[in-house]
């Protein structure tokens, strides 16, 4: 098979490159180098400072290397005969003696000079790695066995591919997502900042960001109001005993911040908002006539981010989640799901997400053996797993199951988003909760007037504002469609005598509701249409004296280079059209 | 004068009330009695419990003293003389201490057998009492002198007023506004809970209660953006340092939570969003172009309040403050100030608060003398109080001046409100800085390219969202605006055949952007109209079989009695007027 041949090749170069490594530092101690998703990395103890400008010469190294390889001979030692060969290496030694314990056999590869300790997987021939298909990428520190009490190492990155133009291809495609980069976009266009006072990982949205931001939360309450939620507002905090109660705090206590004592209390940033809406649902008896309740919030939740994880609006202390709890009779939970994942698709395709291209679904299930992990309930988790199942069945969108994913509360529904280099990662969830209810000792009247337990479904509809924003920024390059656009409509005059025109102009948009700007800095129109194009306004209007007497418009689209000439009437028309389509 | 006669009455009052209960207990040590703002109390040391049970005996008794009494007989003592007199009453002897010490004659006043330690300020004449203008109210606990290391005396409040009249107008008052009570009402309309288990304080706010601030919020954000406020996000916490830096922390430092740590920084829950927003001032170097910038935000704002304090929405330890700081140059000011309150009273207006009627304002001044509570620079807070001071002249609405008021930064413009008993607050301010900036190092350049420093105006444009709602409560009775009003129509099909054209309609409406609830229950139309008036729902439609055919709406307005018929379209048409202009 192709892929794990080119696992295969990069397995086999990551040898080359420890080659490489030991003929110019004699005295540096390989650790380990496995092949990873696009390529290959080794660890070394260095005994001197090695840096990116190094890469160059170990490169060209490899490269003379390569010639005099042919294949890989395998041969098997005793402990002791395989700690002798790698003496002074302690590393190597903790390795070996692992190997040891699991009873396996401990096996070295050698290819030209250099032998090293490897389990196998390598090419038949050298030869197969075709030139240029691979390239040294980058340095980085990295603790051995990802373990921050242990040395820091020094990890050299290599890229691979099967051919050279897959190499380019995948260049290019990091040099695209560089320039979307949300957190250089989110700069370059004055979206957001960080303040070092204020604390990492807590970003301050600026009025063009904030713009973005209000405009894609009215949107998601408005459409969720239309769908029947309810949606509210809880506190963000609350008392400690209340996480207790959910049994969400031996399970989150690592990710939750210190109590902050209050009187007598212990009051705690929230993780999450379920318990706030099982305490307002439970602020009256309920009827099964009220059911299915469709609780839903944009919550403002706290969870604990180490602060070398933090980046960007992507992994943040404290985001703001399009959260919501359907408390729902058992026979209500397949519609209510169906409801749910209907939501989902139509936001994401409004936001631009396209079913099985940009997303799929991922069943995530419990395990049975796992109660540790998982709520005991086996019945419980067979039916739930059946109802998603089920589900998924009927729905047009591709779908996998995955193991021991599931909530501690039961199987949920992950919607696998892939970002701009294809990486695919758990954007939102819908979770079938059949726990919570008996925690909280949630209740309806039924029909009959006995009381009865309902579930719970656990579902956001677009996930944590901030991610979501982060996924836009870079999927439009900071080009957004105009109902999100910070400023829609931008004023060119040509020159200064079309300045006073400009400004009535600007006025009447600003009646009729768009978000507009005038640039009246004393500039050629090439610059400044340039600059317009530069901060991607969607639409960018000349105003010179033909203008004045027409009573047209000179409309540049963005990333067009042709201007057409509109009436203002039906510019405005069709503008209008398209931010309330969302087109 | 009438005002201080009343006083005298009170007073007069609350030595008879003394002289009653001793005469039943005569163990009973008397403390303090003053007249306030609706009667008069007296704190007692009790030998036995005495409660709400035996008012009426000590009033009785009162009448019967009251016939003995004529006039109020002054005596001047010795120190030595006066303990002698009030021996065995510890209380007393701290008073009379205390005088000495001030070294004020201490003065014993008697009417009828009783003497009190007392400085005067009585009726001429017990007859000028009016009999029925006065009855004993409520007991209560207090502490001695207000300190709770002290001990818990009893307190017997009394009502007292020149009239009969005016005193049974007080009592219907009284009791006009416990039905209109904001958590009463909150409670029957379902507008907001609490919940024991996520605290004290930190309300959760209903379906219903929610689409009320939402409302409100989303008016008061369109409006300030309309008027060219940035409306911004910012985060709900930030690190320590950053209330250092401002110089609120000393200040502040009682009324913030307790830090939380994160790593090895110390966060706080923000007591106020000022510092936030100068960071976002700082992300980026200014121009004198753009300012004045107006930063506004919906920022939720944490600030320690005691649980004896906490009532409902009006005391809470988590709120929302529609918060606004201009940075402006100091010749901005005065048009920053106007175009604040400009705002303020549109708003108001809109909320149904009247200039002059419900709220004027207080010109806030600081103190030259006194350094420890107001930042020391005089020359600042002439030129600043006098800007105030000239803004308030220009402006229609009742003013006075209040020393002593401002905040450590600046004076400032209190809007002071008349609560449902006419009890007046401040329920927002515009602050006048020019401290902050210094502390922050703001900063843009002169249109001469040189660096200068901007004023900032902190203001709010309607306060707190929670406190302003418990205000619209208590002034509407619940009985909300149809563009607040969380159900806007209630459907009432006449008979059960009726249900699926009311369904139909129901649809049409939601399809209009109507808020609109069908009552389906199996109850007679007259029910139904009840129920929904105490929904204080602004408009029911009865529909029945004339209904059916005409294509016409049976409506009927809250709070009138007759139902009048028409077109479906005009009813439409006419309410999204009324939605649409706030009215």
């Amino acid at each position: 098979m192709s892929t794990s041949n080119l696992e295969a090749k990069r397995h086999s170069l990551s040898h080359l490159l420890a080659a490489a490594v030991l003929e110019m530092w004699p005295q540096a101690k390989p650790t380990l180098g496995p092949p990873v998703d696009n390529g290959f990395y080794y660890d070394f103890e260095f005994p001197t400072v090695v840096s990116e400008s190094d890469l160059p010469k170990i490169q060209n190294k490899m490269e003379e290397i390569i010639k005099t390889w042919n294949t890989f001979a395998r041969f098997e030692l005793s402990p002791q005969e395989a700690k002798a060969e790698f003496k002074n290496n302690e590393y190597k030694h903790e390795l070996i003696n692992g190997i040891a314990t699991e009873g396996a056999p401990i096996t070295i590869y050698q290819s030209g000079q250099f032998r090293d300790l490897c389990r196998g997987g390598h090419v038949e021939k050298m030869k197969d790695i075709k030139a240029d298909s691979w390239k040294l990428e980058r340095i980085a520190g990295a603790y051995w066995r990802g373990d921050e009490n242990n040395k820091m190492l020094t990890r050299i990155y290599g890229l691979a591919f099967d051919t050279k133009k897959e190499l380019d291809e995948y260049l290019k495609m990091i040099e695209e997502a560089k320039k979307r980069d949300h957190r250089k976009l989110g700069k370059e266009l004055d979206l957001f900042v960080f303040s070092e006072l204020v604390g990492k990982g807590l970003p301050l949205w600026t009025e063009k960001g904030s713009i973005i931001r209000r405009e894609l939360e009215r949107f998601i309450v408005d459409e969720e109001i239309r769908r029947g939620y309810h949606h509210i507002y809880t506190p963000d905090i609350a008392k400690l005993d209340l996480y207790k109660t959910s049994g969400h705090y031996p399970y989150y206590k690592d990710s939750m911040y210190a109590p902050i004592k209050i009187d007598e209390d212990e009051f705690m940033l929230r993780p999450m908002s379920c318990p706030h809406h099982f305490e307002l649902y439970k602020s009256q008896p309920r009827s099964y006539r009220q059911l299915p309740m469709r609780i839903a919030e944009l919550a403002k939740l706290y969870r604990y981010e180490q602060s070398g994880e933090l980046s960007g609006l992507l992994r943040v202390r404290s985001f703001c989640l399009a959260d919501a709890h359907i408390v729902a009779r058992s026979d209500q939970a397949e519609a209510e799901i169906n409801g749910a994942l209907d939501l989902i698709e139509y936001i994401a395709g409004i936001l631009g997400f396209k079913a099985n291209k940009d997303y799929r679904y991922r069943l995530s299930l419990g395990d049975r053996t796992d109660d540790q992990k998982y709520y005991k309930d086996d019945a419980a988790w067979e039916h739930a797993e059946g109802v998603l199942r089920n589900v998924l069945k009927n729905r047009a969108v591709e779908n996998y199951e995955a193991a021991g994913e599931a909530a501690f509360y039961g199987p949920k529904i992950d919607i696998q988003i892939k970002n701009v280099l294809g990486k695919e990662d758990t954007a939102f969830t819908v979770q079938y909760d059949f726990v919570m209810p008996k925690r909280f000792k949630l209740a309806f009247t039924a029909s009959d007037g006995r009381e009865e337990e309902p579930i719970v479904i656990h579902r956001s509809s677009v996930g944590a504002i901030e991610r979501t924003i982060a996924f836009l920024i870079e999927r439009c390059g900071g080009a957004f469609p105009a109902w999100l656009a910070p400023v829609q409509i931008k004023l060119l005059p040509v020159g200064s005598t079309h300045h006073d025109y400009c400004q009535k102009l600007k006025t009447e948009f600003l009646d009729h509701g768009f978000r507009v700007e005038l640039d009246d800095a004393n500039e050629t129109i090439g610059n400044k249409i340039r600059k317009a194009e530069g901060e991607k306004i969607p639409y960018s209007l000349v105003i010179g004296d033909k203008e004045i007497a027409s009573n047209n418009l000179a409309v540049r689209k963005r990333g067009q280079k042709e201007i057409s000439s509109l009436p203002k009437e039906k510019f405005m028309a069709e503008l209008k059209q398209e931010i309330e389509y969302k087109k």
